[in-house]
C-alpha cells in the first residue's frame, strides 16, 4: 500500500494531502521517526510532540518564503521531513550526514541555525525588523518550548518584542517540561494555564455577574484596557505587552493552523500557546521522556537501549557527590535543567533540600552559587562544557572576582560527537583562562574525577574540572598520587619526547607513546591534571631531559592549554622545541568522536606521525 | 551648628535619630554627596534616587546580621555613608580609596560585590538557601533598579525565588529609568502600575459592582485564588509566584520602612515596588539622570562639567555611524542601556527606525543583531567590553558558528579607571580570540576608529572593534593606510627592536620608542591593528631584521595578544626572544588610567626598562 509519506518529497508537499488524512500522516511520520531514531540515536521525545504542530506550522505557512525558527532545534526532525529531507534520515548526526538541528546550509526552509535553548525569540525579532525595514510581508514564526523560557535570554526577547506594531508569531510549544522536570514561577503559572478551563470559566462567570448589574458593567467599561487585561488567560504576556492566543490542542493539526491563521493577523507579538506532550505516540518515550530527550540507539519493542554503556566519567561523577554530601553538610549541588544527564538525579533523591535544578538558566546557577558560597555552603555547580558559556560574565564577576569557593563541575568536554557544533566543549580552556583566579583541572581517568572533586571541595576558591562525555578511560587505577595544586603527574618515563596530555589526552599520550617505542622513539608521558596552574617546576626539570615537548588538549588551540605552555616555554626556555597538539580555532561538525579526533588530528596516529616529523627537524 | 550627619559615625546610628527629623537627615546626606561627588566625580542620580529609601532599610533592619544585596551597586553611597565610611568619600573611587560599588573587602555590611546588573537576585537567593540551610533567621534583601530588571538574569532569580517557602525580600527600586530611558514591555507595565490610583481605584470599583450582587459575589468567592491573582496590582510578579506589596513612596522613609518590616514576615519570596526618582533634590541631576548616572567633577551651581573634555573615541564612532548610515540603508546600530555612553544619541534622533536599545540585555543584543544580519541588513553592536562579555555564548552560537556580518564596537576597551574592576575591559581580547570565525581590530587614533568601522561594514563577517575609554589619541594623523584583513601598519622605522602594539598601546609604543633613542636603542613601531589575525607576514619579513620582538596590549596576558603571537613565534622562528607586555593575570582596582598602567606595568617607562632589560640578556 502506498503510504502518504512516499507524497511528501518535497517543500509544500503537505499541502497537498486532505485533511481528512492528516491524522494518517502524523502516525506515519511517528513511525518513521521512532524507526530512524532506534538505529541512529537522536532527539526522539521533543519530534514526538511536535509533529502535529509542525504540520499545522507549513499548512498555515509558505516555505521558504516564511521564516521559523526552531529553539534548540532538537525538535526540527518533522520540519526536515516535510521539507524534502527525507533520506538524510539515514544519516541522522553521523559523520558527514544530517545535523539534527536546524542547518541552513541544509535547506532555504531553515532560517536560523540553533542548538542552545532560549534565542529564538530574539533571532526571530530580528528577522522581523529585517523585514519591516526592507517593506517585506513575510511571516516570522519562532517556536520555544516552555523549558526554554526558564532562560533569561527568552524573557530579554519577550520584553523587546512587546514594542512591535507589526506582526511577529512566538509559538510556545508547552510540553510541560525542560528535559529534566520543569521549575520556577513560568513553569507554574501555564501550568494553571493548561487547565484552561478554570480560566474559561471564571472569565464568563465575572461577565454573567456584571450582565446583572448593569451599572457594575458601566464600571467596569470605563476601565475598560484594565478589563482587558483582567479578563484574558495569559494575562501576563499581555502584561508583558504581548498578545496572548490559547491555550491550543498541539495534537490537532487544523486548530494549530488555524491559531496561526489567526496570528498572522495581529500586527503586533503574538504568542501562540500550543500544548503537546513529550513523546506522544511513543509509550516508553511519553514514560521516560528525559531518557528519549537524546537517545542512543534503542529496541522498538520496549525503549530499551541496544548497547549496556560503559561506566562514564558522570557516573563516577554521581557517585562521589553522595560521598562528599554525606560527609559534608556543606556541600551543595546545582545543575540548569540536567538533573539526569550530569549525574545528580540519585543526588537529588537523596538530599532534596542540597539539590537545586534552577532550569535553563546558567547565568543564575553561577550567581546563584556565588550567593550560596558568600553564605558558607560548598556549591558544586555541574553543567555541560558547552552551557557553562552563557555564565561567563557570572563566573568572572560573581564568583572569581569575590575568589568565593564555588566548584564547576564541566561534564561534555572536548568534542561530543553526534550533537556537532553547536554542542562541541571545546573552548572551556581559553575562556576560563582568561579569568583571574580561575583553577582549571581534568582527570586522566575514572579514578581521577573522584580525586579532584574532593580536591576542588576543599580548595577553597574558584576551581573547575572538566571532562568528557561518554566512557571513562580505567587506565592506570593504581595511580593516584595526591592532588597538590599546580602539580602534575608523571605516567610514564621516557627520554625522547615529554608528552604533556590534558584530561582526556592522557590516554592519547599512551597510545602515542606504545605506537612511537617500536619506532625507537622513547616518550615520557606526564598528566598535567592541572591546566591552570600548569606544573611549570616538572617542566624545568624536565624540559633538560628530553628533546621536544609535546602539549596535548582537547580545546581550541587559540588560549588552550598549550599556547599558555608554549608562551611560558619561550619565555623561560627560549629556543626549546615545542610541538603544540590541539583541535584547529574551527567550528566541528557532529560525527562519532573518534572519527572526529581524527579529522582535527588529535588522534594517537596523527599525533605519532607529528612527533616524529618534529624529531627529524631537531638535532640530536 | 551639629549637623544631623555628625552623629552618623557607624552602623546603626541612625537608629538614634528621632524621626520628626529623618528629612533633614535625608538633606544633609544630599548635600554631602553632592558636595563630594562634584570634586571627585562618581554615580550621582542614582545615589541622590535612594537617600529614603537606604534610610527605610536602615532603620527596618539589623546590619551586619541582616544583609543587602546592591544590584549594580552605584546607588550604595548612602548605605556606605550609613555604615561607618564618611571619611572614605574623600577617595571616592580614586586610586587606593573607597570604591564607588559594595566591596566586602570595606565592610561587613557589604554582602555581596556588585558592579554589572541584574544578578542581585540570583545572589540574595544564594544566600537565602545557604541561610536556610544552616537554620540561619537574618532577612535578607536584594535592591534591583526597574533597569536591571530588563536583564534576563534578574528573571532567572525571579523565576527561582517563587519556589521559595521563606521570607526573601526583594526590593524593585523604580525610578522609571535604566542610564538611558527604559525600555519594554516590562517597563510599559511597570509605568503602568506606578500610577497606582488607577489601579487601586479599578479594584475598588470591581469590588462595589460585585457587592451589589450577591449572586456574583458568590460566583467570584469559589474562584477565590484567581480572584486574588485578578484584583492585585503587581499581578505579573504574582503569576510568577512572588508576592507583590506596594507601589510605595520610596521618598518616605517611615513609608519605607514600614514595607520591609511587612515585607519580613511573608514566608516566600516579595517584592517591595518602591518609586523613586533618579537625582531626587538636585536640579541638573532631575532634568539630566543620564548624564550624571556616572558623572565627572561639576559645578553644583548649574551642574556643568569642571573640565572640558577632549574629543573621545565614542565621539568619533558617533560621528562614522551617522555617515554609514546615510550611505547604506542597511546599517543598524543596537545597543544595551547605553545609547548616550557609546555615542549612538546623535544616530538614535537621525535615524530612530533603525536604532535599538534593548534594555539592560546584552544577550538579546546579539542574538537579535545576529537575526538582523541574517534578514539582510548590517547591525553594529555597540556596547562597552565589560558588558560584551555576558553574550560570549551569544557571540559564538549565534553570531561566528553562522559567520553572520555582525559588526562589535567595543567601547571602554583597556582599563576604565574609577568604575574598577567589575568595570576593566581587559578580557575581551581573550575570550573572543577563542571563537572561531571571530576577527579582532583595534585602532591607533581617532582617525582609526573610522577607518575600521567602514571596513568592519564592508567585511561581510563577524568582527570586533576594539578602543578604549576616554581622549582620543591624536598622533599620526597623516598615516591612514588602506585596511586589510590581517594587515598591520608600519608607523616607524627603527632596527634593534620590534614594537608590535595592539590599539591603545601604539601610543604608548611611540614613548617607548622617544624613550628609549637617547638610550641608543631604536624601535621599529607597528600598529598591529588585527590582533586576529595577527600579522605573522609582517613578522616574517621584520623578525630578522631585530633583535627582540616586544609585543604590547591592554588586556590581560592570559590568552590574550601576546600568548598567541608568542605561540606562532615559537613554532616559526625557534629561539626568536619576545618580551610580551600585557596586564597580569589578576582583577585591577580602581584609580586613574595612568596610575593603573604604571601599577600593571605597561606605561611607556616600565616597558622602556623592560625592553632594555631584555636587550642586555640578548647577543648583540
Amino acid at each position: 500500500m502506498e503510504k502518504l509519506l512516499d507524497r511528501i518529497n518535497q517543500t509544500g508537499d503537505i499541502k497537498k494531502i486532505p485533511p481528512e488524512q492528516y491524522n494518517a500522516l502524523a502516525a506515519e511520520i511517528r513511525e518513521f521517526l521512532i524507526d530512524h531514531v532506534s538505529v541512529t540515536g537522536g532527539h526522539l521525545a521533543s519530534n514526538l510532540g511536535t509533529v502535529e504542530l509542525t504540520m499545522g506550522l507549513h499548512l498555515a505557512l509558505d516555505l521558504p518564503r516564511d521564516r521559523i525558527i526552531w529553539d534548540v532545534g532538537h525538535q526540527s526532525y518533522t520540519h526536515k521531513l516535510l521539507t524534502g529531507r527525507k533520506a538524510g534520515f539515514d544519516t541522522l548526526r553521523q559523520y558527514h550526514g544530517m545535523s539534527g538541528f536546524p542547518k541552513r546550509s541544509e535547506s532555504d526552509c531553515d532560517s536560523f541555525d540553533t542548538g542552545h535553548a532560549s534565542n529564538s525569540i530574539s533571532a526571530g525579532l530580528g528577522l522581523v525588523r529585517a523585514r519591516d525595514l526592507q517593506g517585506g510581508t513575510q511571516t516570522i514564526v519562532s517556536v520555544i518550548g516552555d523549558g526554554a523560557l526558564t532562560g533569561g535570554l527568552a524573557y530579554e526577547g519577550l520584553n523587546n518584542a512587546s514594542q512591535l506594531k507589526t506582526n511577529f508569531i512566538i509559538v510556545l510549544n508547552d510540553n510541560n517540561r525542560s528535559i529534566s522536570e520543569n521549575v520556577g514561577g513560568m513553569h507554574q503559572y501555564l501550568n494553571e494555564m493548561r487547565s484552561s478551563n478554570a480560566y474559561l470559566d471564571f472569565r464568563e462567570k465575572v461577565y454573567q455577574s456584571l450582565k446583572e448589574s448593569p451599572r457594575a458593567m458601566e464600571r467596569v467599561r470605563r476601565a475598560k484596557n484594565l478589563v482587558k487585561s483582567l479578563f484574558v488567560p495569559g494575562m501576563l504576556f499581555e502584561n508583558l505587552g504581548i498578545t496572548y492566543l490559547g491555550p491550543i490542542d498541539g495534537h490537532d493539526v487544523l486548530a494549530v493552523k488555524k491559531a496561526i491563521q489567526d496570528a498572522r493577523n495581529i500586527r503586533k507579538a503574538v504568542i501562540v500557546h500550543v500544548c503537546t506532550k513529550k513523546g506522544h505516540g511513543y509509550l516508553p518515550a511519553e514514560k521516560h521522556p528525559a531518557r528519549f530527550h537524546g537517545t542512543v540507539p534503542f529496541e522498538i519493542e520496549n525503549g530499551l537501549p541496544k548497547s549496556g554503556s560503559r561506566v562514564g566519567y558522570t557516573d563516577v561523577f554521581s557517585t562521589v557527590m553522595i560521598k562528599m554530601a554525606q560527609r559534608d553538610p556543606k556541600v551543595v549541588a546545582i545543575t540548569a535543567a540536567m538533573a539526569d544527564g550530569v549525574g545528580l538525579k540519585r543526588f537529588r533523591n537523596i538530599y532534596p533540600d542540597r539539590f537545586f535544578d534552577v532550569g535553563i538558566a546558567e547565568e543564575h546557577a553561577v550567581t546563584f552559587a556565588a550567593g550560596l558560597a558568600q553564605g558558607g555552603m560548598k556549591p558544586v555547580v555541574a553543567v555541560y562544557s558547552t552551557f557553562l558559556q552563557r555564565a561567563f560574565d557570572e563566573i568572572a564577576e560573581d564568583v572569581c572576582m569575590q575568589d568565593l569557593p564555588v566548584v564547576f563541575a564541566i561534564d561534555r568536554a572536548g568534542l561530543v560527537g553526534a550533537d556537532g557544533e553547536t554542542h562541541q566543549g571545546i573552548y572551556d580552556y581559553s575562556y576560563l583562562s582568561a579569568i583571574p583566579n580561575m583553577v582549571i583541572c581534568a582527570p586522566k581517568n575514572k579514578w581521577g574525577v573522584s580525586d579532584l572533586i574532593k580536591f576542588a571541595l576543599s580548595y577553597g576558591h574558584p576551581i573547575a574540572i572538566r571532562y568528557p562525555r561518554g566512557a571513562a578511560w580505567d587506565g592506570y587505577p593504581e595511580l593516584r598520587t595526591k592532588v597538590e595544586l599546580g602539580k602534575s603527574e608523571l605516567v610514564e618515563e621516557g627520554s625522547d619526547v615529554l608528552l604533556f596530555a590534558a584530561g582526556s589526552m592522557v590516554e592519547t599520550a599512551v597510545s602515542v607513546r606504545n605506537l612511537l617505542l617500536p619506532r625507537g622513539i622513547s616518550c615520557t608521558v606526564v598528566n598535567a591534571r592541572f591546566i591552570r596552574p600548569f606544573d611549570t617546576e616538572m617542566l624545568t626539570e624536565q624540559l633538560p631531559k628530553h628533546r621536544l615537548l609535546v602539549t596535548m588538549e582537547e580545546n581550541v588551540k587559540s588560549g588552550g592549554f598549550g599556547e599558555h605552555v608554549e608562551a611560558w616555554v619561550l619565555e623561560n626556555f627560549p629556543g626549546y622545541p615545542v610541538l603544540p597538539i590541539a583541535i584547529p580555532d574551527q567550528f566541528v561538525e557532529q560525527g562519532n568522536a573518534d572519527l572526529l579526533k581524527k579529522e582535527v588530528g588529535i588522534d594517537a596516529q596523527t599525533v605519532a606521525g607529528r612527533v616524529e616529523n618534529a624529531l627529524q627537524k631537531e638535532p640530536e
